[in-house]
């Protein structure tokens, strides 16, 4: 008899629900809800363009409307029964913290605070503490180095305990009514659990190593003492919040009869302990031992494992390195480019000619399918440019937002097709920097498989990447590997006995599958890009390292140089 | 009785003659000959992009067409009559070479060359002779330096022996049957006087001291001895070319009978000795010591003159240093910027989004226009941005064509004005470059007055190079300067005894107009172009100059300052 999970998928939109097959990873249905409150899902404020929060009572509709509608569709299947449904998996965005009450209830939902912005949850895309951010990068750079060695030395205003100090500063009333606050990660299963209180949660590893400096190295969370300095009242907080934190496979409890009822499902679905979309992402696609999985879309996150009996150095530059983020017994390895899609959006919405805007309404294709078509006809180094993917800052290795885009190599017949080009090339070339620092630190990586809205849709862009890096690049199957990710911890977390998977290996190699098409790294497009790496990495040192001299006299010239051998 | 002069302006695919009242040098009528062969009077190579050429016969009809129609037209006007024309001046382009016979007939008109496209004149932008401008200047600097003293420190494939030495490669049969090689500005006056054998022309100054090395100095043209080590028969040729220079204030002769009678004009006009267009346009506009004439159009020409019983350095990075070349008893100097209004047609012609197309075509404004009125409302610094205007190539001061233009500070906001804008700023900070070696050298500038075609059409252009280079900015109240320029030279050859004037300066005095429109520095924009400005300078001298280094991470925080600071 075929068992299922559910992968709950919650993005920043909206929460999409999977329900797959367990033998063999198939999505059978699935169904999204999109949130209703602010603009998508996103409440703003017109005066302050870095506030993003969301009101938990559209993660609270989110789970109920969207299993309903998987299970709807799944019902058309003739072989699928709601009670055949083992195991519930939950990734989420991150870092989104909630202010809760004792029992674990958003305060938002507290008529007192109904109305309060900062009574909401604090979605991960919410600017507003960038000077906490800095404030805690300082005070640990100066008196306790070791919390920043894990985060590639800053603390992001995206992170919890940045958010959680600014509501402490500008709303004092919100923050003394928070008897703790929760990751969205931890409070979804929670909710199904019937778990939520602060103090029985299970904390997702992920969330509270990534995003809370949480290492048993120091004890866990940072210390009463460091939090203290920065506010007497965030140090207070710490006892509110947990020691313990929790790999994914963990089951944090069954359904509760109250969502087991409401779901039409039963009470033996174990709920899985949530983690991170792009963790989750990275074990839909196959992750393991020599596996880069980059989830590519308008911004990139590169995932990678190392099992955590090895020793591991501090890698400089990365996002983030966590014993059991993504897999439990690995290490998790989080690096990533902050704008990739983006670019070329920008590109695309901004500087494309009348003439290329008839000529795909003639040809019936978008923008981006004609400049790919237009783009495929040049050879790499044709166009003379080159160009420094910064336009929304640099994440890995530089961990520096105050960078920005840069082309060179224009000329008067510099096309809009060949700055395309150069866009997708720069983000290779940004890549390659993460995959070669990496390997500096003794991290080899085979293969790479790729996942996002970006590899079935752009072919020219990930044959460029597979001559940058010199790797073949593979595609995962599923174009849902968060949901799918989530889906293979909850196999996990229901167990063999029950149908599931012992441990999360034998769940992938079951539930994980790759596309058929392959991009093989071509070696005369290799040898000129690995000439063209070469500049990059020149400006990329010039332009983001401080204390690094270069003459760049000769770039502009060999960028001449390489146009005319390969125009001849 | 008013007197009057024409100025007859041979431009690259017109000639124009205009009919001046050598009182006050207002124009009275001016008629444009169009010329016929080739693609708009120019011979193109389908094969060979670099082959720009043009039939003689276009200069001879050009000079009966234009002429008779700007008389047609001054005919109108009661007080005119034809008698009363004193003189002609002629300005042309160049390097234009055009092989000849020995009486001065360009050899192309012989039918046994009717159909060879190097019997034609070698249009100034001819760029066939790239190897041997490389070969002249090879050999210049290993055994005759001071040659290149002059010219920059480089020898142009534009150029007169470039040229000459390629003909004499590919196709000696042509370079045989020339028994000398004519300028066209040298060419023109010999055709009004009936004096074109090339011994008894009167050639151009301008003409041989920027485009053929020639200086007294050392004996005129370069050594028998150099040429020949290029190729024995340059050297031969040398003894056909000539040994005296003139400056544009000579009298070539009075005008041929033959064309006083086809023109219906006297035999009294004092047809002057020719010069270039750019050096004429100077005059035009009014140059004297301490103003700057910058004719800013596709490209721009900053010219200056220095009275010549002062001492001069070598000035390196100047396109030329030429005594007499603008003013008589003045050292001419010459500098430019590759491309200028160039850039901004080709970013218009490629990155001008659909909806800016519209909102054109709505409001009748062209794109120029719109994107103008656009980029005026951005403060100085607002965007962001920092670019290089070396889309083709650096003229002055970095006599570098193998450079390419630069953007950075691009973020996934950046919109079409803001590069506009920047664009317009880039080619400000290379005018300032220029102006900053003048002045190293002790040249100082008082006043900046400009021509061309983009002083009247851009006017956030004029306000943004007044704030960059912190001089006031003034225009030429003449739409033809180089006409201009030329009839003010036809009214000193023809004497003031004949109703002309007896120097340059007292024609100037009364015939070089300004308009009222004047750009004044705007002091708070100033500053911050200062702060700008020496970031575009660490670009320019890190990216142009050989050996030099720079740590360029300062660069994109300070724009990013700049920028914060700017919008508060």
């Amino acid at each position: 008899m075929k068992k299922y999970v559910i992968g709950l998928d919650f993005g920043t939109n909206s929460v999409r629900s999977v329900i797959v097959d367990v033998s063999n990873g198939t999505e059978i249905s699935s169904y999204v809800y999109n949130y209703r409150e602010g603009v998508n899902g996103v409440i703003i404020d017109p005066k302050d363009a870095n506030v993003a929060r969301q009101h938990p009572i559209d993660y609270i509709r989110g789970i109920e409307f969207s299993i309903k509608g998987s299970l709807k569709n799944a019902k058309k299947i003739k072989e699928f029964k709601p009670e055949n449904v083992i195991g519930i998996g939950v990734d989420t965005t991150g870092s989104t913290p909630i202010p809760v009450d004792k029992t674990g209830e958003p305060i938002v939902f507290n008529k007192k605070f109904k109305n309060n912005i900062n009574a909401l949850a604090w979605l991960w895309k919410d600017h507003t503490s960038y000077a906490e951010a800095e404030e805690i990068t300082q005070l640990a750079k100066k008196e306790y180095p070791e919390y920043l060695t894990k985060c590639g030395g800053k603390y992001s205003s995206e992170w919890f305990f940045s958010k959680i100090l600014h509501c402490l500063r500008i709303d004092p009333e919100v923050f003394n009514a928070a008897y703790s606050w929760v990751e969205l990660a931890d409070y979804i299963p929670g909710v199904l659990t019937g778990h939520k209180k602060p103090n029985e949660l299970k904390r997702s590893v992920c969330a509270a190593g990534h995003k809370a400096m949480f290492n048993p190295k120091w004890g866990g969370l940072p210390s009463k003492e460091f939090l203290s300095k920065l506010d007497p009242k965030l140090g207070e907080l710490r006892d509110r919040l947990y020691t313990k934190a929790y790999t994914a496979d963990t089951k944090a409890g069954n359904l509760s009869k109250y969502w087991a009822e409401k779901l039409g499902l039963t009470e033996n679905v174990a709920v899985a302990v949530g983690a991170f979309d792009a963790h989750m992402g990275a074990v839909g696609a196959g992750i393991s031992t020599g596996i880069l999985v980059k989830i590519i879309g308008t911004s990139t996150c590169d995932m990678m494992v190392v099992p955590n009996t090895e020793k591991l150095a501090d890698i400089p530059g990365l996002c983030g390195i966590v014993d059991g983020s993504i897999l439990p017994n690995y290490y998790g390895l989080e690096a990533g480019q902050s704008a990739v899609g983006d670019i070329f959006n920008w590109f695309v919405n901004n500087f494309i000619p009348y003439e290329y805007i008839s000529e795909s309404n003639k040809k019936k294709v978008d923008i981006h399918s004609l400049l790919i078509k237009k783009a495929e006809k040049l050879r790499p180094g044709e166009s003379g440019l080159l160009a420094l993917d910064w336009n929304n800052g640099n994440r890995t290795i530089l961990v520096d937002a105050r960078l920005t885009g840069l082309i060179l190599g224009l000329t008067l017949h510099t096309r809009p097709e060949e700055i395309y080009r150069a866009l997708i090339e720069a983000t290779g070339f940004g890549a390659k920097i993460i995959i070669n620092r990496f390997e500096e630190y003794g991290i080899k990586i085979n293969e790479v498989i790729t996942c996002g809205g970006i590899p079935d849709k752009n072919p020219l862009l990930m044959q460029i990447y597979a001559d940058i890096i010199g790797i073949p690049i593979k595609i995962s199957y599923s174009s849902q590997t968060c949901a799918l990710g989530a889906s293979i911890f909850g196999a996990v977390a229901a167990g063999k006995e029950n149908g599931g998977y012992e441990t999360c290996e034998s769940a992938q190699q079951h539930m994980c599958k790759l596309k058929k098409k392959e991009y093989i790294p071509i070696p005369e497009n290799q040898k000129i890009y690995s000439e063209l790496f070469q500049l990059y990495k020149e400006l990329h040192d010039c332009f983001g390292l401080e204390n690094v001299s270069r003459n760049l006299y000769p770039i502009m010239k060999k960028l001449l140089e390489i146009k005319s051998k390969v125009r001849i």
